[in-house]
């Protein structure tokens, strides 16, 4: 056995997620929230270990001869296919488009790959072809490749689609979470929690006094404008499952510093809280498919503030990153303070809230 | 409307597939046979049209300031996920790095997107990344970004995996079907039908003498050898759904030219050929996910076969490219020459031979 290379060793060894913990998968699994996140550094980590999956960013980002490129995927299951706002199409475009964007990349090429339950009507692959079609061209992204593959009736659920994509930096930054500094001002790009109300709202049959239409758009827009701009970015983060808080936790754990947050400053529409309340969710978990974060240091925040907010009116500066307050915080931590002035942590989202957001 | 952009006014044309055809998606949508074709061709193409598309290839080849890149997808629903000589796991892997080396380009990095069924045993999903990891490792490519999502028990089967993957292309040869020339010797790399058959065996409970093993393998080695000797090589392909028969056909039509082949020089392993009889197929259509086809000049097939031969012992011509022998294969054709000298037409795969082989 001495011989064998270790790769072909290890499936020897035992799952590394103990069957008394989890002995099958959950739909919090791919949450986006404390399991998702287990399965990830307990199973992907170790066993495809390498230093451009360390970054834990939305994205790899690669280098060929001194040219930079960022590569990312994302498989979308979104249900329902159609919801007030977009489709699977845009938001299997978008989806990716954003995660390049988050890389500090102008996406550039997107493949596409569509499992199908047999019997789907050829109309609704039509209609999401469209969209796609639209979304891609909205960016000036190309799909140069893609795959087709159809399940038997019951073994998939309409369309699920795979997008990948490839983007190119044209900067020299490492926007990552491992560039966030001390004294960062953490931007956020516009209310959030309307994509996860408004697929909940469809899902449920809930309806409200005015529709609530998913943020689902393409980030790439003011991204680009930002980098344009030659502001010193540290980090960039679109908000999808999980919400803002895990984005939050996420980019903390990796930087090992605090980010402090008004909770205040966080716009949220007045119908999306009234339906959070109803539901029982805080919005700072809801998914979002059209929002970011931009961790900048504070010299370059006013700049940055100006220019997202030229893209929505919502835009504000929501908290600052801090070095952490307490020697338990030192793996990173996200407080909150609330309008009466109290403090409490927010840690990343646990259990399943919405199954299928995206 | 005039003001809008052509792509906003697409979504008013009607579906390009007539309802009164195929008013659902079935499972020969994913077949790789006639209708997988006229899916690209009437549906997606025309959609997403740009010039990496047309090339109707495993994946797209990108220009980055003369860094040359491949990029390929391909989404995995094999079932069952284990199966002799594979599972899932090393078949995503594999999948995506053979079409990376079919545009002539060495497999680098890997993307992996998983699509879970809620209550899959944790282990199962352990083993598979094990392969995947063995089977990334034994080609030196690196998994770099991944997605996880999760659906309910029902709406999924188990597992599917998505790999998107980039290579480097280096050297300047345009391999593609557009490359193909009349007097080109066309290579196959082994025996055929493992694959298909091994599939269908466990499937249908099947057994026979001597257990047929899937030829699951990457083909980058021995691709990567033919490129370094410096052939001109003018097409690669690898033989997955439809078969030999459909990527040659699928090959013909974009080079507009004949493929001529003998019958008896295609290596079919005695089980195989008796497991087609017993199910009534024709190995020429069977899936493969190990086997490719190599079309060259004929002053360098000797030394390609030669290489090849070092990696396979089955390795052989089969057959030459031609000028279209009638007005009417000019838009390709390929024709095989049975052991009694008889000439017939092969066309792609029609119908679903075996849903889910890959």
């Amino acid at each position: 056995m001495n011989g064998e290379p270790a790769h072909e060793r290890i499936a020897e060894f035992s799952c590394p997620i103990p069957i008394s913990d989890h002995p099958n998968i959950l739909l919090a699994h791919g949450g986006g929230g404390q399991l998702t996140h287990s399965l990830i550094e307990k199973m992907f980590a170790p066993a495809f270990r390498n230093s451009l999956l360390e970054s834990r960013h939305d994205g790899a980002v690669l280098s060929f001869n001194g040219i930079r490129l960022a590569f990312t995927t994302d498989s979308h299951v979104v249900h329902p296919l159609f919801f007030p706002g977009g489709d699977i199409g845009t938001l299997a475009v978008n989806g990716t488009v954003n995660d390049l964007a988050m890389c500090g990349a102008r996406p550039v090429y997107l493949s596409a790959g569509f499992i199908i339950e047999e019997g789907m009507p050829m109309e609704t692959l039509w209609r999401v072809v469209q969209s796609m079609r639209c979304a891609a061209a909205r960016d000036g992204v190309q799909l140069v490749t893609g795959d087709t593959k159809v399940v038997e009736k019951g073994k998939g659920d309409g369309l699920f689609i795979n997008t990948s994509g490839i983007g190119i930096l044209e900067h020299n930054l490492s926007i990552a979470p491992a560039s966030v500094r001390d004294g960062d001002v953490i931007l956020l790009s516009g209310d959030i929690g309307r994509h996860g109300i408004a697929i909940m709202a469809v899902r449920e049959g809930l309806s409200f006094e005015s529709a609530i239409q998913s943020d689902c758009a393409s980030v790439a827009g003011p991204v680009m404008e930002l980098l344009k701009t030659g502001i010193e970015i540290h980090c960039l983060r679109d908000l999808t499952r999980g919400g803002l808080a895990t984005a939050l936790v996420e980019i903390t754990e990796v930087a090992r510093l605090q980010a402090d947050l008004e909770e205040t400053a966080i716009p949220v529409r007045e119908e999306v809280r009234g339906a959070c309340e109803l539901l029982g969710l805080d919005p700072l978990y809801v998914a979002n498919e059209g929002r970011f974060v931009a961790l900048v240091p504070s010299k370059d925040a006013l700049q940055a503030l100006t220019l997202m907010k030229s893209h929505s009116g919502d835009a504000c500066v929501i908290g600052r990153v801090i070095a952490p307050q307490s020697r338990s915080f030192e793996s990173g931590v996200v407080t909150i303070r609330s309008p009466i002035g109290a403090s409490r942590i927010v840690d990343r989202l646990s259990g399943e809230q919405l199954p299928r957001i995206c």
